[in-house]
């Protein structure tokens, strides 16, 4: 169904996608002046996708590769999908590190969800179909449990200097928590209360700015 | 100087530890009945241990291996000292899931550190001196670094299923975000605050509890 295939954008997700469908054997074009292929592949910022897609010829089918954006910025175009992987992408990796992620797919229409399914399988990941009107809330979730695991090694490595301890040392327990299945184990497992209010006191002391932030989180895990 | 260990509970860390001991040929007692041992390792809950160390004749040393608790829990034992991993342990898995993690080591004496020190190199733990009035700001951190990832991948997680996606989806993006050494991806590294905002509505909307949990952690992120 579709041989050429021009990707939009030379950024993590451009130069990944543009990467494995060159390996699978696709004829993939990049650049500014598009014409003349099978799919527009949008890999550019949330903000520039309507006015990228409405500078582009309507015929060719037309994608973009964000979880925030909906189908509707890609107007004019009915010929129209869009494939989101979950994954957190590195110009430092190349087309392996889409392997095992998954994809969220959204179209329209029925011909849109079989284009986005046939992308999908090129670029080796998984996918599920995801209704236009959840992905503020999908990507919502995708920020919590990707870069929100940043910001509790950031957190967490700065409270270990204060504590003389070296950051590293938090990053064989961060990796062992999710091997082990998110088993929860700690002080919140155990209905400690009395060692969570020491901390709490702690950081009031020596970080108050972290202080909200682990009673909130302290909070969900409780609950 | 040590050849002779009682490891006094059969929880997760009595059981790893008793396990790593024995293989590396000490003789390893267990059981309630403290007597005639060179060392006593207190692996009980962090409220019992003040309890039991009372319990035991002064004479051999005497460790915990928590993370929250002060060596004068271990009164009247002088001859004492704490080593707490920087893991998480399941009874699923045997001493080999201490290899590659840290240790905070906390002495009062030249001489408990030198037996801390000894006891962590037989476990196989690497180390760091930890002091006992930074401790909590430490076990802050591990509860940060640890237990709070449990946190977001069941927030994720829940997020996820009532968008209609898999919850497994969210599994290759947190192993990723720590592969590639925590490199901030997404809408916050962008600068892009609609995005952002969008989320809040979409939980103010879907999931009200999740807000302030959310505001706290992108408000950390975006320092």
């Amino acid at each position: 169904m579709i041989q050429s295939v021009h990707v939009v954008g030379s950024g993590r997700a451009g130069r990944t996608l543009a990467a494995r469908l060159l390996d699978v054997g696709l004829d993939v074009r990049e650049g500014r002046r598009v014409a003349d292929v099978d799919l527009v592949l949008l890999c550019v910022p949330d903000t520039a996708i309507a006015e990228v897609a409405s500078g582009i010829p309507v015929g060719p089918w037309v994608a973009h590769v964000s979880g925030a954006t909906r189908l509707s910025a890609l107007d004019p175009h009915r010929r129209r999908f869009s494939v989101h992987p979950l994954q957190t992408l590195t110009l430092s990796r190349g087309p392996e590190q889409l392997d095992g992620a998954w994809a969220a797919i959204s179209a329209d229409t029925s011909d849109g969800l079989a284009h986005a399914r046939w992308l999908v399988a090129r670029l080796g990941l998984h996918h599920f179909e995801l209704a236009d009107e959840d992905r503020t809330l999908y990507h919502a979730a995708a920020v919590i449990g990707g870069n929100f695991v940043v910001t509790l090694h950031a957190v967490a490595t700065r409270l270990l200097a204060a504590a003389g301890a070296p950051p590293e040392a938090i990053v064989p327990l961060m990796r062992r928590t999710i091997e082990n299945e998110f088993e929860l184990t700690g002080p919140i497992a155990r209905g400690d209360w009395t060692t969570v209010d020491a901390h709490i006191a702690a950081l009031e002391e020596r970080a108050p700015d972290v202080v909200a932030l682990y009673r909130a989180l302290a909070e969900a895990t409780r609950r």
